[in-house]
């Protein structure tokens, strides 16, 4: 690989910024319109293009698409080379092995540390809404700018609008806050898990909590450095990561990807590393975690249904349909998700679409229906 | 046309027996798959064929093809030859219009009554259930023996199972029963309109009710001096379609069924008629009404789903689907009809799926929507 030093330009404030967008993952909460082998972010449901894009395109203003990086397996990573045509081959990173986050952003990272350790590394899920996006762009400078000044990780926290049990919670120092280029970042004093209800509904009144936005920020040696001190554990694939990059061996790179835990950064090293920060990160987030999450992102008529393609409702409500091919009739019918997608329909209460990993799961399960995953 | 007279074999109990079957009708009620042109007693719903088909079969024991008639109009016409190959061409009666069941059975009965009128007509709807053939058989032998012997118009009557909304009614005077062939007969006292719920339950509770059937049995020249004397705004109909049926002038046909007013045979004659008499008819029969009524024919999941295709079921009960050609997985949904017929998807609660009719009628009025029709 060759090594080459990136100057850094005006777009990234005076900085080397580096987007690493996550490109991968096998979501199974938009079946039957996702599918293993095409992802929620390759999905057109939030606007006109897929979310990968629309990740690309939001940040563009900031970090051009020569420091835009896409981290996914080999069959994302196809499908991502498709949809984005500007981005040349060397900044699709493959993984070797489809893992977790935490190998595929020691990789990233270690990439980015190869041209430049002082460059900063803005993390994206490919997979998520941002309903503000210039707010969205100040909130990624601020943070680019707290990272790299104070040589902290820094995590993305959204305001939490609600006791949602579907994310993580990240609690933080209140009386600690400080101010970088018009964002609140605090100090970060612990990573909680998907709470119950009771528990979600305690961190929101404690106004101590954070949604955990998988969104990060670090200067590749800072994270180095914290890997060193807090992860001891990482320290084989970070090292041999490194030195496969530098030799170029990809049999090597492979070994050492798969000596890193198959868990995600969270758990890997930010829970565990002293001097993580938290942005207070307010630009209409959603991470579009299931079907009915679209109800709160596609315009609704008066009776609160939501559609996509020729949709007559007689007495129903509340009701998601993406049927973009034929016409749907709703009679009756209140919170149902109808999805159409070809050799599959579903119909699904709005209040059950988490158990959709489920359905998978149960299809995986049968020869005949393998076919659908 | 040819005048003939057929003579009465074994298969007939010694008589000259016809079956006329009304075939015609733009049912709405199993939209989408039933549309205008292919009404429900072209679908496979019932069981592995159309019910026309089926009622054909049922009654072959008794009533041979050579006397069997399918009285419809002309594109309900062609879709039953198609599905009759056994049926000469001259035992399609076409309707010159589509009008309703009194014109039509004036056209069936008064080609009978010119070949023979003596012979016994038994009208049968084409899109009825009949769960107990044999049953059905003897009851038809029985209505057949009583309308010959009697000169009665013979309904059949079906005990009422339920305070159904979805029927006409008919009251009887149950100390007059008389037993003809192991049914019992009773004289008609009134023909009721489809009630309300209060008023079925009284119905129900009295014990002086069948469920009219729209299944009937007369001698030809009965109806003939039924009409005459009962119904005398029959009369120029009934005496221009005989005209018309001697000389086979096709237009003065036309003219003639046009003279008959656009009523079902109930309202235009058996209402207003004395020596009306309903059979008790007991043979696990359902006209199959709607979609949810499908839930008492088809086999049941232990969680009472009836389903004809691939379907997987998750948290759901009480679900219809119909989607041969794709998989549908139903995720934590209650009592919900699914139709899936190519161009259109239906998702209706059971409880709604007369208002099928509603949403037919929403389709007519726009343009774009009359393909679905």
């Amino acid at each position: 690989m060759k090594k080459q030093v990136v100057r850094t330009g005006a777009k990234g404030g005076g900085r080397d910024v580096r987007a690493v967008i996550l490109g991968g993952g096998r979501g199974t909460r938009f079946w039957p319109l996702g599918r293993a082998a095409k992802p929620k972010q390759f999905l057109r449901i939030t606007g006109r293009d897929p979310m990968l894009l629309e990740t690309v395109r939001r940040i563009r203003p900031f970090i051009p698409a020569k420091r835009t990086y896409v981290v996914a397996d080999a069959v994302q990573t196809r499908l991502a080379r498709k949809l984005l045509p500007g981005l040349a081959a060397a900044n699709f990173i493959v993984e070797p092995l489809a893992r977790n986050t935490a190998p595929a952003l020691l990789l990233a990272t270690a990439r980015v540390w190869l041209e430049n350790p002082r460059a900063v590394v803005a993390v994206l899920p490919a997979d998520h809404l941002v309903r503000e996006p210039r707010q969205f762009l100040q909130t990624l400078r601020a943070g680019v700018e707290a990272a790299a000044r104070e040589g902290a990780l820094v995590i993305f926290g959204i305001p939490p609008a609600s006791p949602a049990t579907g994310y993580g919670y990240i609690r933080h120092d209140r009386e600690s806050g400080r101010r970088v280029g018009g964002t609140v970042f605090y100090p970060v004093t612990a990573f909680k898990e998907k709470p119950n209800l009771a528990q979600a509904d305690e961190y929101l009144a404690s106004g101590d909590y954070a949604w955990n936005s998988g969104m990060f920020v670090w200067r590749a040696d800072v994270f180095a450095e914290k890997l060193e001190t807090y992860a001891p554990e990482l320290r084989p694939a970070w090292s041999g990561i490194l030195e496969a990059l530098k030799s170029g061996n990809r049999k090597n790179l492979r070994a050492a990807f798969a000596l890193a835990p198959a868990l995600s950064i969270d758990y890997a090293l930010m829970e565990k590393a002293q001097g993580v920060l938290v942005a207070d990160a307010d630009f209409g987030w959603s991470d579009v975690g299931a079907w009915s999450t679209l109800l709160e992102v596609w315009p609704r008529d008066r009776n609160g249904n939501a559609v996509r393609g020729e949709v007559m409702t007689l007495d129903s409500r509340g009701c998601l349909v993406w049927n973009p091919g034929r016409l749907t009739v709703l009679v009756g019918v209140r919170n149902i998700v109808v999805v159409e997608a070809g050799d599959a329909l579903l119909v699904c209460d709005t209040a059950h679409d988490q158990r959709l990993k489920d359905v998978v799961e149960s299809l995986k399960k049968t020869r005949k229906y393998l076919k659908y995953v």
